[in-house]
């Protein structure tokens, strides 16, 4: 248990380099505007529709994050979130015709994106007094909810009340995350930790097909 | 006149007990979580969405609400209700064959809620010295927010524009209140007055099947 | 170049009189709720969700950046807004027979509207001390956001995404605002210009039938 705390640690204190940090955020937030512009795009979403769809895929759930916790979104303060945005669109128009090739890649950026955003919407709740509880479910939105925000936009039910269990994946993370917090690991340390979890359990639900159970036998009115 | 007078403020006095007033208003929540996670179900959605439906139609409004007069949302401050949510979800599992049965008093329960959230609504939002006519608009999105949430989450047309008249009971129970509280009422017995008015309209309107006309003439562009 | 700029700023001089600013801003409220509240209605929402539609498109916009700038809803604060928007309920009931005649009208008012709320946006932000991209996004929420509201709400795919360019024109009208308020003229003489700016590119686009092209060659997964 020390050895993996240590090996975590260091880890963490290598990664805590602020820039390695941002190029992970922004990794991230490329990676959700690469996904909402290329769904848009097929739906024929003209640019600006595939840039805004982007957007909100990738900044939605830090923004409904940042509207609940009484703060302005994010994404207004540092202009380094839009401009990933939009290079995220011009990705997708450049590479329209090899995107399907670069699934593995994006996928894992993806993955990488989800789980910190998680991370980072439990620490910013933390740090401004919300329980702990509140910190995980404000985690949860911020990871999960700009898929929502992309699914409303594009008028199709979300998939991740279907298919995706990405929002699982975030519980899982932000419960780690917040129990080794507890047993008092440093934040870097514990960011690691989290999103080796949270992205391990989803390739593996995407490997294996997982997907939650439904409430059979209810009939609609 | 005084007579109703001093028996609604007896009643209120009653009321005005804590625990019966959190008591009322857990029933309201669980009734929308029920009746999102059940509509959630109905459609496929997974235990997941089941529960974020159900959430979004019971705490949905006070949501809306609270992002308006500049609050956290209230879900976020005492862990009662999102586990009344979570209770609702495993209610609706574990009764799935004959929740049916249950209609009635699901409706009920129902009632109870849309008429206190738009009342607390209400009283949050003059406490907070916005003007009368602005919170009784407050307590309407209070008490009718929830199924707008849900019926967009769901990816439906909201009902409560097309049939559900219970944003016009939520009308009428808002000037009943703000009307009897200027008459010198203690809010325990306008609270108690305004949802005794806006269920019975309710029950009225779902017994005699009242709902409002629409704009008829209007051709699609 | 002189000339032109004395030419706006006397012009803008004029407008800056509060009772004609305020006439435009309603007559802007006036023509989203018209619009709002006919689309709903030929889609038998009823007079409540006709309503509700119409406040959503007229004041949908400016109620995001209010949430995201961190202020109430401005139309919780003034009535006139609300008023206007069920006076233009009550208009769509009695020209229903005779509005498309009056089609040319409510496009020039729907234009006023959206430049005008861009400008607004622009300059509220700008105030509360967002960087000027961030005042210039958060425009374009202002002008565009209701209509994207109401489609959410009738529960459609924002035509704004697909169809209608006016999300663009926001933003040339709010760069050609802040550009030429860095030179030195006056707030009036730049929101003239903006929205004039902002309206001919819309008109011309309708009339040429002008649309941002979508990239092609990405299938649906």
């Amino acid at each position: 248990m020390d050895f993996i705390k240590t090996f975590f640690q260091e880890m963490g204190a290598m990664l805590s380099i602020p820039w390695s940090f941002v190029i992970l955020e922004v990794i991230g937030t490329l990676a959700g505007a690469v996904s909402g512009a290329r769904l848009a795009s097929s739906k024929k979403f003209d640019l600006f529709g595939a840039l805004i769809v982007g957007i909100a895929t990738a900044c939605g759930g830090g923004t409904i994050r940042d509207l609940m916790i009484g703060k302005p979104p994010f994404w207004l303060e540092e202009p380094i979130y839009l401009l990933a945005c939009i290079f995220g669109l011009l990705w997708v128009f450049v590479f329209r015709k090899v995107l399907v090739r670069q699934n593995n890649t994006w996928f894992l950026f993806d993955c990488i994106g989800f789980s910190l955003f998680n991370v980072i919407g439990i620490e910013k709740s933390l740090g401004l007094g919300f329980p702990t509880w509140a910190a995980i479910c404000l985690g949860c939105i911020t990871g999960a909810g700009g898929g929502v925000m992309r699914d409303i936009l594009i008028n199709e039910v979300p998939l991740i009340f279907r298919k995706e269990i990405y929002a699982t994946c975030c519980l899982a993370g932000g419960i780690v995350y917040v129990l080794f917090l507890r047993m008092g690991w440093t934040p870097e340390g514990c960011a690691l930790l989290s999103c080796t979890v949270a992205i391990t359990i989803r390739m593996l639900a995407v490997k294996y097909h997982w997907s939650l159970p439904y409430i059979k036998g209810i009939e609609e009115e």
